[in-house]
């Protein structure tokens, strides 16, 4: 079948309205009638081909919220009708350590939601800009928020995953001081998730503007980074930090915040490198550095569960289909707060 | 009392023989003849001025064993006679989290065994290049080797300690597969001491003459990393590497050896910065880069008894002291293996 969707026919090309086909669903496939779409910081470096591999036309969005439209024989526990998501996974190998441990999003096998070869037309994943999309049951997320916060869970799929990962994984939760870097799309999340957790949390941003909309997110301290004696007012106190920023940052600033055996953990990946770390901040503390990269099937319904059971969804601003370039322009300004989310309807010619 | 000893007065003067004071033994104080002390890398950028801060007379060393001359009348579980050792630590403030955790390396108040504030004459400490030490007993660990192995139990006090305390945090042990980079005076150590945990020991050295010796000490496979193919078929497959290399390399070439959720940790700080970690390799598999500094004093016991239950002490190089700035010189060219050890007796005059 063929869908209207918005995509780029080249990296120097705005997108546009087109149309892609979507595979007949399989024995075990999901077809989704997509409400919304995160627009994800990700989806215009590859649109843009920022990142080597792009291809073309490129169709990005892995923030994807809607309802089952047909499910194939096989499936079981989704009907049609129900309110479901899909991140940024649609397939994986299924069989190896990762999967088998519910970590689909470290299998080399992984197939991203966009961009990724697969079998069907026109031989990459086209994305969630798109009015439908066909997925394995394995990979579609129940949604259990009210139907009226639909567009504000979209962001969950990556952003809250993206943030809930690796504050699980760390700990995160009564009695632990937790910093969490960059506030916006993933940092706010990720503000909004620690403190759901239980944790301390304390924000850093660069601006000081953001000092009161961090504390209305959660956080019970804000540091505003460029104020070398607010940062120093906290050394070796975090058990955890979670950096959300993705430009070249000093990381030894951080790491001297951390306690003993605490974890500085980054979820962005900057385009040139960070400053060197200094080798003796990891030792004097046992310190580590480590990295996570979005999260595994299992744990993304556990996130969207534990976000329907706290009442948590993304700060964002609805947009138009025929706003996404204008929107790309304003997050690469930093002014949206937090998230852009695609109204798919307006996808329909 | 004054004591024969061997150090210097400046970072561009050799060492030479000086007499040094030793403190009248307190209440909690251990007074050790010292048999023999091993000579830590860290010996020479300490007393060479390498490193900021060195108070001349400089004394180094803290690889220290021999036996008990004298105890305080508080002292219990020690007596005279007992052959015992003191590593990098000789005081800690005793009350913080990290010593209450028994990790004293890790303590602010760390005194190390040389070049560290003492209300001790000459207001700094002095290390184990010299006859006699006197030190609180809680910093004073027993040796259960024979006392025919005595010498070369003396590098167990750090390099030992160094390489126990990150493989035992990090799960050294059966079914796990362990790195070890770096075939020197720490390395040696590490490959003798994964192998008797159990765990499967891959050698890393950048020298071909070195893969024998590297399986000789219990490596079971070793990897010259000048090539690249032979690096290339352990991708992704460590569950921790102990890099014990200090001088600047390249990290990446490590991390993307390690399984999802490894660690690599590095237990030597470069003087000029490694070049920067790709941030990728971090996230890709969720891995760490961590770092690790000496042991704490329980730990430091449960190496050396390991140690004495396993048959494991350092393969040594006995030198007199005359012989301490011709060893400097040799340990410079990488001509030892793998440690060498002062004959503490050779200090008389």
């Amino acid at each position: 079948m063929l869908v209207e969707a918005y995509g780029a026919h080249a990296g120097d090309k705005p997108l546009e309205p087109l149309q892609i086909p979507r595979r007949t669903p399989g024995a075990h496939d999901v077809q989704i009638d997509i409400a919304f779409c995160g627009i994800c910081h990700s989806d215009l470096h590859q649109v843009r081909a920022e990142w080597a591999g792009t291809r073309f036309p490129c169709v990005p969005g892995h923030e994807i919220v809607g309802r089952v439209a047909a499910v194939g024989p096989d499936v079981s526990g989704l009907r049609v009708g129900d309110l479901v998501g899909v991140g940024c996974i649609v397939d994986s190998c299924k069989h190896c350590h990762d999967c088998g441990a519910g970590l689909e999003n470290y299998c080399d096998g992984m197939v991203g939601t966009y961009n990724s070869p697969t079998p069907d037309e026109p031989g990459w994943t086209l994305g969630g800009y798109s009015q439908k999309i066909v997925v394995h049951e394995r990979y579609v997320l129940r949604i259990r928020h009210p139907e009226s916060q639909l567009a504000a869970v979209a962001p969950l799929l990556c952003a809250g995953i993206t943030t809930y990962s690796p504050l699980r994984h760390w700990n995160a939760g009564p009695g632990r001081k937790v910093g969490v870097v960059g506030i916006g799309g993933l940092g706010h999340m990720g503000v909004k998730l620690a403190h759901a957790m239980g944790a301390h949390v304390v924000a850093f941003t660069t601006s000081e503007s953001k000092r009161e909309a961090a504390r209305a997110l959660g956080a019970s301290e804000v540091v505003v980074s460029r104020h070398p004696q607010e940062l120093a007012r906290h050394a070796g106190s975090f058990d955890f930090i979670l950096d959300t920023v993705a430009a070249p940052h000093d990381l030894d600033a951080l790491l001297v915040l951390l306690k003993r055996d605490g974890t500085l953990t980054l979820v962005g990946a900057p385009a040139t490198p960070h400053p060197s770390p200094n080798v003796f901040n990891l030792i004097m503390k046992r310190r580590s550095l480590a990295g996570s990269m979005i999260g595994g099937i299992p744990e993304t319904q556990e996130m969207l569960d534990f976000c329907a059971e706290h009442g948590i969804v993304a700060d964002i601003e609805l947009v138009r289909a025929d706003q996404i370039n204008a929107a790309y322009e304003r997050m690469l300004r930093g002014d949206v707060k937090y998230r852009f989310v695609i109204d798919n309807a307006t996808l329909a010619r």
